[in-house]
């Protein structure tokens, strides 16, 4: 995909903006960027428990939501850029002073993702369910690991 | 799909939990299912802002955002079961009374979200800002006019 810095945008939501290339990008961008991604995993994880339990009506959805986990696990390697340990941000240092850990939680993660989505396009519920379950344990263990304690 | 409500799921983030028919789902159920939608949503756009803004270096995500929210726009329809407008909601009864005019704004978003879709996807980035835009106005044009304002 070729991004021009010169490219505007018209922007009703936004102010028009242009396009920066990747060094411009700031900590404090970054942080803002890797919550938004991870907003969007917890919508659907919150989506996924309440149709599991049986809160919501909408059993049908279930693949929009696997597979958009599935989706966002696979740039959630991309979401801690180094930089970005300043401020704004619950990651803890681990995430980058032990790299070799910190990208096979995020692997574990995808593995974990690709496996639920999977399970819920074959319709064996049995087999989701599970596989929820194996998800919801690796985000657990990126966040006990990974994440400042939440007071 | 099929689902047995017999079925019993080992899931470690949650309690086990056995589906229940659809006609068991709540009210409050619905409303927490509703918010965890848009919470996606929401985190999708906001991850998109930051692309369009060069807050983050990771312009390359961008499709993954846009399928994210044109799969979620599909949904949109679903997340308001009649009986979902008393609690902890910030949907208006217009959403139920006025049922051909809210259709015709879910309508609008998801449209919307396919043509980002289809704009990022092409790779022309002057009509994914436009339709970006373009995609920002049917939110506005809902949350104006089906939900209360914010206080």
């Amino acid at each position: 995909m070729m991004i021009k810095r010169s490219t505007l945008f018209a922007c009703a939501a936004l102010a028009a903006v242009s396009f920066t290339a990747p060094a411009m990008a700031d900590e404090a961008g970054e942080i803002k960027y890797r919550k938004g991604v991870m907003k969007s995993i917890g919508g659907h994880m919150g989506a996924i428990a309440g149709i599991f339990k049986g809160e919501t009506g909408n059993q049908t959805n279930l693949a929009v939501h696997t597979q958009g986990i599935a989706a966002l696990a696979n740039i959630t390697g991309s979401i801690f850029p180094k930089g970005s340990d300043f401020g704004e941000t619950e990651a803890l240092p681990a995430v980058w002073e032990k790299p070799g850990e910190f990208s096979k939680a995020v692997k574990m993660f995808q593995d974990a993702a690709a496996k639920l989505n999977s399970a819920a396009m074959s319709g064996d519920m049995a087999a989701t369910g599970a596989a929820f379950g194996g998800l919801g344990k690796t985000c657990k263990n990126c966040h006990e690991n990974f994440r400042e304690k939440k007071k």
